[in-house]
């Protein structure tokens, strides 16, 4: 996919979708300009919870001052309307016009849909916007959200996370085994290879299951969001990296025929609204994932890990796999998976002599 | 700083700039809302530049779509009406309303803008960002150029760029000693410790400079941009990493009188597209770096080599009493480096267990 077609073409693109003339501009005073809006966005997270619902607040907060109120979105925490993992069906209905989350939630309804949040081994947050930008990414999620009539967008990213909470240390492959552990998504699939029992529970109620020892493990996000949580007061081992979630692209999406009403100037509003959510969400997960991280070895004396060579080898064996096999699942996730897959490879190359090559030296 | 004065207080921040009660929005049809402005961008790259101009203009383009023309944004290539290194105050004076560059030509007039763009063995990009609207950093960019009656944003990013072009290996310090570099900023103070002459020619000049000889080595950007000036065509060898400009920001600022004069929905309008300015460049310059670093192989077998650590090493500490002398020069330097100095600290032990260790683990 060429950036014109997603970046400089997005008037054209979104005029295309609303029956305009491409390059047509709505005049101020005229019908398009005089029409307002009112949208609810459903959210996957609890109101106002550190980063993700406060990026989906900044969201709705900046579509509404740019439009100057012609186009004003209420936000909805999780449960408020529709509980989290009803959001996807109840914005492609139309029941609301937005929702924010993250796609891997949605695995049940679109096989691809965890690939355009997060891959293990795959992609940091810089490679993954290179990717949906300048590597055919967004083109591949507009065409796989089309058939829930959803039109797709980044808007926030968690930057690597942690590989998560345990009750007692990981030294052998053999720890892994039997072990009830809270990941869900592709990261739960490949540790159960490797033994583990992976389990779905929400993120608030995370605490009570891994502190009365109903599970002995679990991941959530990383320190900022882990540290709201109290996962410190439930276990003591803290393990990185978080190889299966190395830069999970958090996700806006918006019901088509809402989208198809909107004026080219309320669509650009929209889509740059989110762009710049998805650069202020990074940084405000890097900056306090940073400072939360010293509030938990400091304070709460946690005891931060890094996973064993040879489990993040074989993990990253078994993620090799999963996605080849994935591939065979359907041709839109084979052809998902492959664009990914190419990406990479040169993405790898790319990154070691910049980003990585300099990583290194500066903490030579 | 708090997250709230850079971020949830924009809209206040700027109503009180523009004298407007901050939480009032405009009504459509009202005074501000029919309002109509033309503003000249003036830019510090060629027009079209790759990934730099063709940023410049998607920023401009951006503004004028979400404004629906009511804030319409011409961009003016280097020279076509300033000469690059005057764009700054040509803005400053209010003969442009806007401009594109990177804070670090300014250093003649402000100590501290090289700063704002990027500091030897400071951060990534994804650090800068963090520390630009979590760490402080955006509030003390403001202070400084409000001064020359600027308004700066971060509209942009390199990624960790190329150590540069050689016509020589270079395997010890010695062969550091009497080169004549092309590198301005604060990276040719540094190597300046080191033997190197550093000197500084405009990027269109680089190709012969380099080629006859007049300059024995270059640096500019990435394989995206040199590849586009020819420069693997007058050296064979391409040093790896930046560890001068491992994430280099690039700035719009805005003419306060002008940035005052707009109601609050285009103010938001302009910040916001500036954000997602940063967010797609960046996805932009590291899809397309490495693509290119692909085809400088592959197709004009260029020679990539690292720089040896022992040069690194020697670069990191002279960068380190860069930073230290350089905070004694002037109060506002001073706070900046500080600022900088505390954030890093934290930074470097957050990215450590993050995005770092993800990398090692999955180029194991």
């Amino acid at each position: 996919m060429q950036r014109r077609e997603v970046l400089m073409g997005l008037a054209g693109g979104a005029a295309a979708l609303a029956g305009c003339k491409p390059g047509a501009v709505a005049q101020p005073g005229g019908a398009a300009a005089s029409a307002r809006f009112e949208w609810r966005m459903y959210t996957t997270w609890p109101k106002n919870f550190p980063g993700l619902g406060t990026g989906a607040e900044r969201l709705a907060e900046r579509i509404s001052q740019m439009s100057a109120g012609r186009l004003k979105v209420t936000v909805y925490g999780a449960g408020e309307r529709v509980p989290a993992l009803e959001v996807f069906d109840a914005v492609s209905r139309g029941s609301a016009q937005m929702g924010h989350g993250a796609a891997y939630y949605w695995k049940g309804k679109l096989a691809s849909a965890p690939l355009f949040c997060t891959v293990p081994f795959g992609f940091t947050a810089q490679e993954q916007n290179a990717w949906l930008y300048y590597g055919g990414g967004m083109a591949l999620w507009r065409e796989a959200y089309e058939r829930f009539n959803l039109m797709p967008f980044d808007a926030g990213n968690t930057g690597t996370q942690m590989a998560g909470w345990f009750n007692k240390p990981i030294d052998t492959l053999d720890d892994l085994k039997g072990l009830k552990m809270r990941v869900p998504g592709l990261g739960g699939e490949i540790l159960s290879k490797l033994g583990v029992v992976p389990v779905n529970i929400p993120g608030g109620e995370l605490f009570t299951a891994l502190s009365t020892g109903t599970i002995d493990a679990a991941e959530f996000v990383g320190p900022y969001n882990d540290l709201a949580f109290g996962l410190h007061r439930a276990a003591r081992y803290y393990y990185y990296p978080g190889w299966h979630e190395p830069g999970a692209t958090l996700e806006a999406f918006v019901n088509l025929d809402a989208w198809k009403a909107l004026p080219e100037d309320l669509q650009v509003i929209v889509q740059t609204a989110c762009e710049a959510t998805s650069h202020t969400m990074l940084a405000e997960m890097t900056a306090r994932n940073n400072r939360a991280l010293t509030t938990l070895v400091t304070e709460h004396g946690v005891d931060v890990r890094p996973l064993p060579n040879d489990i993040l080898a074989a993990l990253k064996v078994e993620s090799e796999q999963y996605l080849a096999e994935a591939a065979k699942a359907e041709p839109l996730m084979a052809r998902v998976a492959e664009s990914i897959s190419q990406f990479r490879d040169e993405m790898i190359r790319g990154t070691a002599i910049a980003e990585h090559a300099f990583l290194n030296a500066r903490s030579a």
